[in-house]
């Protein structure tokens, strides 16, 4: 979140002729670039094993994919292209590839008077990981005259053992201080604004633990199913490829004691403290689900054992509902409910705080007067913005309290917000890890939910467009309380 | 703020060719029994010295009045008059004039099949009080076979002594459950929404204290000058006139305990004790001003001694802002600040909680950033309301922190909110004081500010259409506070 500026140096992009690369990091630079905040001096290396671009062609298809994703059509991008891309064909990425890279680099900084400052971004699916970090350690890429980053797009692992293995890879050749693990969502304007709002708010702050809150609720929920994507997410399903990572890193942002500092490391280490203190999840507390083959208004869609790629039998579950507590001073009793699937009611993202109700009702003489908990409602997508629910007096004669909301969007501000790859991109060039994924955390994540899926837990159908199965509403009705949808 | 139906009865105006009968009791009347809220069975009974009415000429007064302030052009508010009001010229106020009225009375319940329910609201000037009420007394019109209740106007009394002569004149011929003080604000919604708020939103009521709140500031602003009211303004000024009553009903509203049940007796019982808590307030914590002649782009507004029917040197305040402390645990150390006058910057009623700033600043260490403490703004008019002010981070990089609002406004959910007045009759009517000044609280309130009238506090001048003499700022600076314009 450094506003400092960024010293010269060479982005270079493993994937550079990637899915990621045109949609997300190209559009990214490129809007840095226009607000300056890339620094004066900056070139980009896309890496890829095609052998089929060389500079030129490679600048061509950069311009293209800036073209089709932020519609710059005029002369500005072309040149902004021109000026700033090359391209190095890593081949099968033996290590005879990763010298001639090392080779290309070094030319580009000579030609350019760069100082050898470097980011390399892996923007690769996970199975490349090891061998390219391997082959960047081994050239001797993993360090420099100036800096050395290394970017890591998740999944940082399929499970506690290979996050290690991963790990162990990373640390091999580069130090935690140079590894930035990237979580999209940790760039949203919204969780961003989490920890600002939490610690420059002393009345939300003060009343931010169990003596006044009821339950925190935290949903990722999408309305489609897996798409085109299925190979991929048969073999990683909600727990893996949501609750692990994104849900995990907004339940510990919402749950976690103001740091020393705001720095990286002092937010990290409060964040990794939540996730020690959070009791063992045990199998009653978690709800799977599969969503099924679902006729609504006329309009079918397909169940997911129907989902091409996706085997007859799978187990894989598309949604998961669980409750969790955090065994530490501010949150003992206090249940947290995490929710995320696919074919869900809607696209929407959200923290709930849940307050409790008043100790005494001194309204309840009043025939038909109902009191609501206090709520408040954080909302990351689609519409980022905070809502207060309270009560008032309903006016004219009688005592009816009816809850309405205090609200808050950014839209009507800010206008629209930046993508996260900008912040998270940022970051990394100006040398600020508060937003990245560090090791311990990752693996005190995966030690949380591994165990579950190693459990008989039943698996539930449940129709598109509803909020999972029926059975995660009793999960909260055994405390008495009830999802909110905000 | 009952909401049980009204019992047959005959509702009895003093003063009912006066202005406030034309202006407001007339209109809450019609509109209440346009609800149904007035009972299947009522009359109401016109009194004032003139002769010149007689029941049918009363009825025209009094549909030219509707039809003048709530435009009821149709028959029907006509037919209302007709079937509803009648007329009984009280003369010079003498015994015998009461035992006409009495007798008038008994006719009129006769006629009607009413038992004996009756209410007498004096609609008078404060020099009529006594007489009236020992009138009724000495007539025997203080019971009656059914209830018997007496609505009281502002001024209760103009001082310690003469508001306790009052109260005696009151209670040597009405029981103090049959007295019914009435001070408008306190039908405003957001008034009556002041305790609901505050007791059924555990999120803003656990926040409520010297723990959490800096400071607490009050503010009725008039931008009008005294206009035509001057001869009575004069001898009175902004203590009697407004700080006295309103603000001190908000501040003992704002600052109470919750009571033991949602009672009429039980909330005065809290209010007087919030009263009795607060420390004497020296001469130094208050600022008295009068407004200047003003030159305002090419407007000019006299000075309030050239106002027809003020004293060349008058000492009236028009303008009182002061500083006040409850000594108890709730509140210990954290200053109310009320403020109220003429010629202010613009009409506006608000209650504002500033509460403290963080204990500690994460966001020191970035460069412009600037923190807020969080501040809750009640508008009770003209745009009734709540603002919940707090800090978000600005989008984009860095960590700058913008104020941003939470808002709620009552017109956007309920529309246009009746008057005050009609809240308040339809309490009388349905036995409910909980919004009435109970006599020990109009005297406490009179014993916390009657002594300063009599220090030799200066009066400062102030230019129409500011906020008051600077002097009044200096009140707050010396406590590192500011006053703050929601």
């Amino acid at each position: 979140m450094n506003g400092s500026s960024a010293e010269p140096h060479l982005f270079v992009v493993f994937g550079g002729t990637g899915d990621l690369m045109r949609r997300k990091l190209l559009p990214a630079l490129y809007h840095l670039a226009n607000k300056y905040q890339l620094g004066s001096q900056f070139k980009i290396l896309g890496v890829a094993r095609s052998t089929e671009y060389d500079d030129v062609s490679y600048r061509q298809f950069a311009a293209e994919a800036l073209n089709e994703f932020i519609g710059t059509q005029d002369g500005k991008s072309n040149g902004w292209c021109n000026e700033c891309l090359y391209f190095q064909s890593i081949q099968k990425g033996e290590a005879k590839d990763f010298v001639a890279l090392r080779a290309r680099i070094e030319a580009i900084e000579a030609e350019n008077g760069l100082p050898g400052n470097r980011v390399f971004y892996l923007a690769l699916g996970p199975t490349a990981f090891p061998s390219t970090i391997a082959g960047l350690g081994e050239s001797g890429l993993n360090d420099s005259q100036g800096w050395t980053r290394l970017v890591i797009e998740k999944p940082f692992g399929h499970d506690l053992e290979t996050a290690r293995e991963l790990n162990a890879t990373v640390h091999a050749h580069f130090k935690e201080t140079q590894v930035y693990r990237i979580d999209h969502y940790l760039g949203k304007e919204t969780v961003q604004n989490l920890l600002a709002f939490r610690f420059s708010n002393p009345m939300f702050e003060s009343v931010w633990n169990r003596d006044r809150v009821e339950n925190v609720q935290i949903t990722v929920a999408e309305d489609l199913g897996v798409g085109t994507r299925a190979g991929y997410y048969d073999q990683s399903g909600a727990m893996r490829d949501m609750m692990q990572n994104h849900l995990t890193q907004l339940l510990t942002l919402t749950a976690m004691e103001a740091p020393a500092a705001f720095e990286a490391d002092a937010i990290r280490d409060e964040k990794v403290k939540v996730l020690r203190s959070i009791k063992k999840i045990r199998a009653r507390d978690v709800i799977f689900g599969q969503y099924d083959a679902t006729q609504n208004n006329g309009h079918s869609t397909l169940g997911y054992h129907e989902e091409d790629g996706v085997a007859k039998d799978s187990k894989t579950e598309t949604f998961v509902g669980l409750r969790l507590h955090i065994d530490n001073w501010r949150w003992e009793g206090v249940p947290f409910y995490l929710r995320t699937g696919k074919r869900l009611r809607k696209r929407v993202t959200q923290i709930i705080v849940n307050f409790k109700m008043p100790p005494v009702s001194l309204f309840q003489t009043f025939e038909g007067c109902h009191l609501h908990s206090n709520t408040l409602v954080m909302t990351l997508q689609p519409d980022e913005g905070f809502v207060l629910y309270f009560d008032v007096k309903q006016p004219g004669q009688g005592m009816n309290l009816q809850r309405q909301a205090l609200k808050f969007r950014y839209s009507d501000k800010f206008g629209p917000l930046p993508d996260g790859y900008e912040t998270l991109l940022n970051d990394v060039i100006t040398n600020d890890q508060t937003l990245f994924v560090r090791a311990d955390e990752v693996e005190a994540a995966w030690r949380l939910y591994e165990p579950l899926l190693e459990l008989p837990i039943p698996r539930y159908g449940y129709e598109s467009g509803d909020w999972g199965p029926q059975e995660v509403h009793q999960l909260l009705a055994e405390y008495g309380h009830r999802w909110v949808t905000g």
